[in-house]
């Protein structure tokens, strides 16, 4: 039988050239990145996406369909919730408890639908990019799933990362 | 004190006009529809989205950089996975536990980037349009996640159902 | 070394006698019930409770420290979602995933305070009491947690069943 | 297109006027308290509630038919792990993951029903009142469940903060 | 651009030849068997496995160390609740809510060490043994957990399905 | 009625002889051991388990029924998710959030079966032995599942731990 000691490689960092896959091992198999070496810094993100929904729609989420605004409440709630879950559901990312996650939703006539924004800030090892990303998706999830009774051809858009900062690779602005 | 059995709606159904936003109750309010009226049938959604990325990345995700096709996979796993989840993140969705979750995910140097196909299927009382919709989220965020340090640009596209089939709203193709 | 197949008690139902503790097994220890023998009915259950706070808090929560009515409205999402995952977080209680669950929260001066009823319904073998009774729960947990900056004297009370129906043991209402 | 950053108000720390709801933002939505200025200290919750139920319910619980105490062992499980989940059920409350939870659940004849104290501690950014409050409430539904089948007029009472140590706001004790 | 219906292969079964790998799709990925097609019957899984610890570990464990018999107690609760979780932990595993768990730990002077048996029943579309193993697992983990102080050398060993009955496969048993 | 603050143990450390199981409280219930007078230190936790499987299930999985590895590739994502919900599954152990694991699957015809060994780093106030165990853990049961229409009768062995460092105790390396 072979020794088992003999396969822990502790978890390279990955590939070491610039611009590689950090979640590969040298073997190309999937690792979470090993974390234990870096700095405890204040670390920020922003994301940002939209639903695009039929006119008809639009009109019943704004003018009276909706009177208390519920569409864009529950989505906001589920999407920090949703945010602060992103280490559970992204094999190779870090659960990353003491994160605060603000998500604003929007109502745009412009779309037509729903803008989604959300920040995640920590003061962590590693960054807090899924956790913001993680909100913006689950909370314009959450708007399908309430909207889609009236409009089942909605389109989830633009997730994207908007902004970070904090941590080695620096600050980072989408032009 | 009053009687808190007045306060009890049994579950309004939502507004039964044509159209209506089903998820909120007759004062507005969100609730989960009940369901316990629905016949249990077997039910089929298919969605789409993919993760459009630089030129680059594409490189090393189809080239070298990823030899093992390791992020295909993972992104599959965790999009079965999640989208097994989708009642657990999305507030008045129900959880569907015997859903059966299929997810396909290939790299499209049309976009470029990856494209993420999937299939929920369940006999229940409700439909599984959003663990279908989830299962794509969750695929198309674990390949940022394993990619952001290549590229931090990428976005998440057309995130979108495809066709559903069963239920008592009937099949539906998007056209 | 013994025969594991001996220990198989095969679920034994619990103590047979009138008004047993149905979730120990012949020798006391816990178990969940096995539900396999029972029918597939439509079950419905009521709960009820509510949380104490200050007059200050009171008028803050009604008069303007909330504009939008926002507690009511996050402590509504989360009794949900709390609800849904009741078998979770209860060791002996069946996960009832295609559970619908209502949640009511409103003020009340003659508390004063916020009043929770939360409604379940479900067609399967268990009842959903417990659904009902952790959606009350956490949305008064998560009450008291957007309120506690003002008062962190508040007091949750009243936790219970108003009315279940359906199942073997048939209807019940709270005298 | 609107700049998506425009809407970028970093987590605003909720109204700083004395006794303001931090959980909401300057516009009244709700968000999470960014705590990433605070200081990382030890910080310490101690909450409790009771279960009432029929005397008949507590002999059967304390004389025999609960022989080897399975009530309270299952309820201090699960309100251990409940406790350790607050951040996960309450949307606005951080996820705490080092956090120590200890639970003591005993029969109380003068109730007549059982008490439950949890404890706990953590040294973080932010305390740790959500966990032991959450502990508790998990408890008691957990007892609830195992007795449900001998008194189904059961009350969760008092479940209340009965002192804090740590962080800025300083200790604070239930007169 | 590809349509996206193109890739839709409505969950192949799996390789159909006997003693295939059913979770493999006809191209060799993963993907979750499709139970839609299947009948709901009633069936059980029961697994078993144990933990060796050291002579010292295991009078502390029988003797006084444990006075209450609580390393079985939290075991038993946690291999209930772990078993219940099967489907969120494996990945092409069906959630399979309304199973029925019971754990039996044991010490086992022959061994020495604890021994653990589970038993999982539902009437669903798929079986249980993932469930019952789970709970094994789980229970066998915790114990670990609690036991680890004494000795850190305890290993798990036989985790094994002893049986199971139901579905179209028919019962099979352990020689 | 009792003053609760006298049942206020504060998380009594456990038995202070040598060697008693510190997760026992002075009157042997359960108890999370309290960390925060713990030094926050780099830890590292390697264990090893296998599954041994028929030789015909071993052909398959190596040869030509799983050409593309998937069972491997999704026993580790599995195994890697899994290790991040140690202290979800485990009552006792507390959550970890950031601790990064690894894990490694590799087919083993000496067994016959497959060999997973995981590898988990934190830098926290306790320990990440149980992080490193449940991957295996989970990883295994993962297996079993996509193996087991083959052969039901395989089973999961010698999960241990291989070695630890890091934390008061110090290094621990198996003999």
């Amino acid at each position: 039988m072979t020794d088992p000691r003999k396969h822990d490689k502790s978890h390279p960092p990955g590939r070491r050239d610039q611009g590689g896959l950090t979640h590969l091992a040298d073997d190309g198999s999937a690792a979470m990145v090993d974390v234990t070496s870096k700095a405890r810094t204040s670390r920020k993100a922003v994301a940002h996406g939209f639903l695009r929904c039929s006119r008809r729609a639009f009109r019943l989420l704004v003018d009276g369909g909706n009177p208390k605004g519920d569409v864009q409440q529950v989505a906001r709630v589920a999407g920090i919730m949703g945010g602060k879950r992103a280490g559970e559901l992204i094999p190779l990312c870090h659960l990353l408890p003491a994160a605060s996650v603000r998500v604003d939703v929007e109502p745009d006539a412009s779309i037509p639908g729903l803008r989604v924004i959300a920040t995640a800030t920590i003061t962590e090892r590693t960054g807090v990019e899924m956790e913001a990303l993680t909100a913006v998706s689950v909370a314009l999830l959450t708007a399908y799933d309430m909207l889609k009774a009236v409009d089942r051809g909605m389109t989830i858009e633009s997730v994207r990362l908007e902004e970070k900062s904090g941590g080695r690779s620096g600050s980072w602005r989408r032009e």
